[in-house]
This record gives structure tokens, C-alpha cells and sequence, in this order.
């Protein structure tokens, strides 16, 4: 009995890969290196290998395994990859090029597209049918489902809730545009906001927590607030404020059941989640009785990424 | 045979309603004063005599009538307003009470959704299966529709296109935020900047054009423009800038194959779309080889929300 499916987020780094089982849970995970640029065939063949050594770690027979849904980074439409920069993929067969080399039926998706689905499923969206997910990582990504459906545009390249603009004119984000989403919201943003912020302020307490500029990250910004740092809570507060005026556009466009805040930031947990769901309430809901979109954390981490391929 | 509709807009002002033919043809149009506040079994019942005229006038059975389509402002939910604050309407099962004066199977949608649907199967999107409509009237409203079907989010409050924040910490919006489109975007907030601008600069050709601030409407930035006036050029420019940033936000999010923009701004066309066309595809589409979204005037007026209701 075909009980069994695999999904499969491939990475600019990584390619991992995960045996999926009844009701959505990863029974076997592995995961080998991409080695991008390449050929994409030489990749599919990596996918394949990678699947069927799955299996065999995982004591099942490969013929159970149904189908096999792959996770990309970039524009995907129809199976293809019409561009992926990280991969110097341009209108690549990949869903062809896995299924032949995996010897299953493959669904391709964008891999952002799939942590949302992932999260739907199986996270902290379960039981939901709506749900725009927001990850604060290097860049900011994500993905949306609106009545169980992804959101991919007719070409295939919807769902960049990184390049929403939410400061026109503002700070200008490694796509080329001012004032998007990432370039206030990464991880990337807020280190470089703390190292400023440093550099000017040599009496603040995060100089301890970060002695080198090498060694300020996503965190350093509110283990500073934390410990009581007024200018470290500002960077905190400018943050937030920010990433709440996103997540504002998002519900007044979706009023999905729920905003998932993932990526690495997203560890803060309800210090970020708190205020956030604070300042959106404030400014979409002002005197509504209607139920309110959930603001909450992402739960499943890289794990969304291959759940939500293979479902 | 059952071969005709009827959409009906329910307005703050006026109810209008069409009879609705093949190909989505209006046969015949009437409308009649809304009066609200007052209470909404009322307004069902001018709803329903309204539509019996239209069938008696035009020489068309009302029992081949087969359904009704009715658009209303305000959050719409299982044929249930939730709240419209211009009509005074909150929790009104309208559906119901239109089914009831009607005699007619009743679906209710909201109004901005209704017209983006009319585009959509009628208008400026006649084939296309996705269209973001944004419509620069007194406000700025809009609706949303992802694979041929409407975007209203699970409580009925989705597709405010108005009040994504297109610049956080900006201007104050009439809903309380600050930096919505529609603190930029809408006629009023085009007026508005309008009269500062001549305030400050009374060597501007615009006094010519509009002598009182009372004569400022949404066309004189445009018409100054034309007149060779480099401060109502600025004022033009600014406008579309921020339009663009709005529209940026929802290409990335959606990519539907249509972006629509109606209102009564929208009659400067090409003036105003040519521009606005340049500026987001260089924001949204540097270097890509795919589809891009249509950006394009509404072409169907008022007509757009009487033929989305019936459709």
C-alpha cells in the first residue's frame, strides 16, 4: 500500500529530505550537500539517491512511497523552475528531471510556498485553511495559502512577502527597491541596524553581549533589552514596528486565520510575538467583533519546508 | 428558462441594479435612493420591488429571473454583514432578508469584491482568471480575485486594498493608521495635498484652474500638469509614486495576470497608467524573462459591481 510520501526542500546549501507518514509526520530524515551551480540533472539524480536512501534507512520499501513533492527556491510554474538565482536555475524541467531520476510522480513548489503549507498542516496553522507565513531569516520570506490553496501567481512568482513595500522611499533591500519588507525585517537588517546603533552609542550594554561587530546577530538586539539597554530596546521597538506594518498589509489583504512568524528571529518567541500581535490588532481592528487573524510563532522550524512539499 | 440575473450595488447613497443577459450584458439599469440609516428589512424590500421593476420595464419574466447578486460595503460572511458603518448595519443576515423580499435565491458579497469580479469576467481581465482591483474614489478600495475566485479572507474582512501601509509612520489615515494607501492614493488625499501645494506656491498655474480651494478636485493636479505647472507635475509624480509602492506590494503578494485601477482618477488613463506601468515593473520585474502582470484602467465604471454581484 502507497502509505508513504517524501518531501524534499532544496537549498542553496542543503538538499533535505524527509519519509513522510500518516498524519503529516517525518518518520526519517537526511540531507546531502547541493553543490550549487551544477547541472539540474545532476541534482534530480542526488534527489533520487537521496530518496530511496530514505527508505532504506527507514526499514520501508520504496514502492510504498507514493509521491514525492520537492520544495525550490524561485519562480516555479507548472514544474519548472523559471528562474532561481541561488541555483542559476532558468526555465529548469525540475519536477521532470526528480520524477525521472526518483522513479515517482513529483509536485514542485516554491520552498517558502511549502514551509507556509508545511505550517498549515501540520504547525501552528493546523486545523486552519488560511495562513500567510512571514520568515525572518537571512532575507525575509514566506508563503501563502488562502482556502487550503498556495498563492503562486499566474506566473508563478506571488507570495514574496519580502518585497511588500512598507516604507516607500525607505531603506534600500538588496532586490534593488526601497523600502521592502527585508530590507527592515531580516536578520540582516537588524544586525546591521545594532551595529549602527552601537557605533553610536558606546555606553550601551550590548558592547558587552557583542564585543566585535562579527559577533552582533539577530539576537544581541534584545538579550540587550533584556538586560535593561534603553538603546537596544528602541532597536527592538523600531523593529517590531516595522514588522508589524507588514503584517498589517498581509491581514488587510488575507484576514488569513493565521500570520506564522518563522525564521531564526522568530525564536524570540512571545517577546516578538507579544507586541507585534499588540500593534496589528491596534491598527486592523480597531472596535471589530468579528474573530481576529492569530499571530503566532512558527513550531515546525526547517521540518515546515518537507512537510509541506510532500502534503 | 432561468437565463437572466440580476447584480445589485447597495451603495450608502443610492441602490442601483441591473438585469443581467448573456455574456454578462447589462439589459437594463434603475436605481433608487438608499435612505440609510434605516432598517435593513426595509432596504431588502426596495431591493426586491427594484428588481421587479427592472424585469417589468425591460419585458422580461421575472420568474426567469434565477438568482440575485447583491453587493454591499462592509464585512461580508456567510451572507451576513458584519458590520457597515455607512449603512448602520451590523450582524444584518441581508442575504436572508433580500432571498425573502425577492423570492429569489440571494448571494451577498462585498462590494469592492463584486466590482474586481466584474472586471474580472467582464471588463479590463475579460479571460483572465486573477485581478487585483484598486479603485481611487473618496477612499481607496479594491478587491481581489486568485484563481477565479474572490479573496475575502475567513471572517469576510480581506481585500482591503486601501489600507495596506505603504509608508509606516506616515500620513494619518480617516481609519486611524498611519502611512494606508488611502492617505495618499484616494481623491480626497489628492485634493488635499492639492491645496497645500497652491497654498505654498501661488505663482502655480492650478489657482487658474481651480480659483477657490472649494473648485480643487482630483483632476486639477493633472490638468495643471498638462498646463506646463512643475508644481502640479510634483504633486502628479508623488501620487503615482505612492501608487506604484501600493501596487508593487500587491504584484509581489499576488501576481495576478491583471492589475485594475478604477475610480474616478482612473479616467486620467494613460497619463496616469503609463507611469505607473514603469515604475512597478522596474520595482517588481528587473531582469525577468516570465509574464508580467497587465496593469491597466478599469474600463466597466459603476457598471463593474452590478455585473460582479450577478456573476
Amino acid at each position: 500500500m502507497k502509505r508513504y510520501r517524501i518531501g524534499v526542500d532544496l537549498g542553496g546549501t542543503n538538499i533535505a529530505a524527509g519519509l513522510i507518514g500518516d498524519d503529516h509526520r517525518i518518520l526519517k530524515k537526511d540531507s546531502v550537500k547541493t553543490r550549487a551551480p551544477r547541472p539540474a540533472e545532476e541534482i534530480a539524480r542526488d534527489i533520487g539517491a537521496l530518496c530511496r536512501r530514505l527508505c532504506r534507512d527507514a526499514g520501508v520499501e520504496y514502492d510504498d512511497v507514493e509521491r514525492i513533492g520537492v520544495g525550490s527556491p524561485g519562480t516555479i510554474s507548472g514544474g519548472v523552475v523559471r528562474m532561481a538565482e541561488n541555483l542559476g536555475f532558468e526555465n529548469v524541467p525540475l519536477a521532470d528531471f526528480v520524477s525521472r531520476a526518483a522513479g515517482k510522480p513529483v509536485t514542485l513548489v516554491n520552498d517558502g510556498n511549502a514551509a507556509a503549507y508545511g505550517e498549515m498542516i501540520a504547525g501552528c496553522g493546523r486545523g486552519s485553511r488560511s495562513l500567510v507565513a512571514v520568515t525572518l531569516g537571512t532575507g525575509v520570506g514566506g508563503g501563502i495559502v488562502v482556502d487550503g490553496k498556495i498563492v503562486e501567481g499566474f506566473n508563478g512568482a506571488g507570495g514574496e512577502v519580502g518585497h511588500i513595500i512598507v516604507k516607500a522611499g525607505g531603506r534600500r533591500c538588496a532586490c534593488g527597491c526601497r523600502g521592502c519588507l527585508e530590507a527592515y525585517c531580516s536578520a540582516t537588517a537588524l544586525i546591521k541596524a545594532t551595529r549602527r546603533a552601537m557605533a553610536s552609542h558606546p555606553e550601551s550594554v550590548m558592547h558587552r553581549l557583542a564585543p566585535t561587530p562579527d559577533a552582533v546577530s539577530g539576537r544581541t538586539a534584545f538579550d540587550g533589552m533584556r538586560a535593561g539597554d534603553p538603546v537596544a530596546a528602541r532597536l527592538v521597538d523600531d523593529f517590531i514596528a516595522m514588522l508589524a506594518s507588514g503584517v498589517v498589509s498581509l491581514v488587510q489583504l488575507f484576514q488569513p486565520e493565521v500570520v506564522c512568524i518563522g525564521g531564526g528571529i522568530s525564536h524570540e518567541g512571545e517577546t516578538l510575538i507579544e507586541p507585534l500581535r499588540r500593534l496589528v490588532y491596534e491598527q486592523v481592528y480597531p472596535g471589530v467583533s468579528f474573530e481576529k487573524t492569530k499571530i503566532v510563532a512558527a513550531t515546525l522550524g526547517n521540518d515546515a519546508g518537507i512537510i509541506g512539499a510532500a502534503g
